[in-house]
């Protein structure tokens, strides 16, 4: 009974494990890089896992992602494809990133960018904006984080518009869903928020086309995943007026390079991936209850369907 | 039938006066200074009038005040006290306010200050904060913008609690009142909102002796009137420790001078005294239906109460 744990830092592999052993005392709980029995392997708990970390682990039983999303297990090409993965999700997730998309569609809703700017130069201007019932905002995916930010936002009193691949019924939200409702959403979206699942159907679905229909000046808030965006693409829509700000958490390569131009953009807010940043207490008790659930029933209700991608 | 317009800026008493002539075609709308029989007023629309504005027109029926608080008005020693004042609220200040408020309460508990100064100097730094369902927040003052906006705040998830001079009922907030449970209320608030209306009472309120009981580095927003705070305390508050960070929307002196240290001062966010500022095609449209609600009924539901100040 041996939980492996891997991540690309070395201290929140740590600090999973002091955590996790304590909520689950009877599991030898260890590195994945630490030595051991790999036949006595069957959990592994994981964030950004090297390709073929899996491999010599034959017995396990279930991945866990630490995080909503699988995309950085799927990534491995050597993923032994049979073994569950069990999404890490909550309310305490969901309460975080409605927190991050209700804080940044009101900082772009009140040109926070600008007033700021401002005060950098020690000016006082007065700028009028229309109040959230006259500004309509844009959420793409609504799963368990993007259907509730949605219904944040449109208690917030924004005019707010949905859009995912199924048809979703949100209090308050106007929904639309798949290729052939996308023009009908996209065009009104004055702030676009992108919380869709990585899937091939929907890398780069953030590039100069989907740009050119949003309405002149809009605003851009990434808190999916990198690759959802096509880079050059956002830097020549600022460039040309067709966006007017955006704010990313996520990004093709994270730590986010020292010399990547999106640190100095005027019109780029960078968050370094904490839209939605599970800390050690609450993570690992959803965690936990996951691998102990998943023990005595074979499954739990966050298990991810590999084939489709989320 | 005449109205006056009397406004610090010239642009503002145009922007007014084009707004309300077409919504009350049949009145006189000039500006104050502006020639014209004196008897005729029987309304005056104003922000910040002189001291003694008042005393060329003996026919006031009414003065109507561009915003919530009527502490602009009552400045003038020479006001005429029989005349009523009429505030200007409604949804569009409330809408305004909650959502000014929403901005910055989860600008401080999210730590944006931090992440904004992060990405100037290219830092990648994964801050854990706790989820608002674990962040208490405190505003004071609880009346139409008060009381919404810690209603917003309420359903963002956020420990809420509110303060008043009396009692109030809010849905979500656990509510104090009056100075004997100041104490309780005050000492729990790790982000501060004061929307107090300008009183004698209140003048001066944000002060050592009230940061000294909030939480070790708390943060604070003043949305209500610059003399609530008493600026030097607030600057020692910060150099202590004592305070974190402070967003302030109003001033002693506005607009700010240039060579106030709270420009540059890197715990201190400066907005524009925009927290709920109204635009002149909603604000006029209140404007002019509580003028002709008044000429009809000789009242109107926001009427100020000069004796209490607000």
């Amino acid at each position: 009974m041996t939980i492996i744990v891997s991540h690309p830092s070395r201290e929140k592999i740590d600090w999973w494990i002091e955590q996790l052993q304590a909520l689950l005392p009877t599991w030898t709980i260890r590195p994945i890089h630490e030595p051991g029995d790999p036949a006595a392997v069957t959990y592994a708990v994981v964030w950004k896992p090297a390709t073929g970390a899996f491999l010599p682990f034959p017995h396990l039983k279930a991945i866990v992602s630490l995080g909503a999303g699988i995309d950085h297990v799927l990534a491995d090409a050597e993923l032994p494809r049979q073994v569950p993965i069990i999404r890490t999700v909550g309310t305490d997730l969901t309460q975080r990133m409605r927190e991050y998309v209700a804080l940044h569609v009101l900082r772009h809703h009140r040109d926070m960018p600008t007033i700021a700017a401002n005060q950098r130069e020690k000016r006082w201007a007065q700028l009028v904006v229309p109040p959230a019932t006259d500004r309509t905002v844009g959420v793409m995916g609504l799963g368990n984080l993007g259907g509730t930010a949605a219904a944040t936002l449109a208690t917030l009193g924004f005019e707010t518009l949905g859009w995912s691949r199924t048809k979703r019924e949100i209090a308050g939200v106007t929904t639309f869903s798949g290729e052939d409702e996308f023009p009908a959403f996209i065009e009104r979206c004055e702030i676009l928020v992108c919380l869709l699942p990585l899937t091939e159907a929907t890398t780069g679905i953030l590039n100069a086309t989907l740009f050119d229909r949003l309405p002149e000046g809009a605003s851009l808030i990434n808190a999916g995943r990198g690759p959802h965006l096509v880079e050059d693409d956002l830097l020549a829509a600022l460039e040309s007026g067709r966006l007017g700000h955006a704010t990313l958490d996520v990004f093709d390569i994270e730590p986010l390079p020292a010399d990547h131009p999106f640190w100095t953009h005027p019109g780029v807010t960078v968050t370094p991936h904490i839209a939605s940043l599970i800390d050690a207490p609450t993570g690992s008790r959803i965690v936990a209850a996951n691998i102990e659930r998943f023990e005595r029933e074979g499954s739990v209700p966050d298990l991810a369907d590999a084939g489709r991608g989320y």
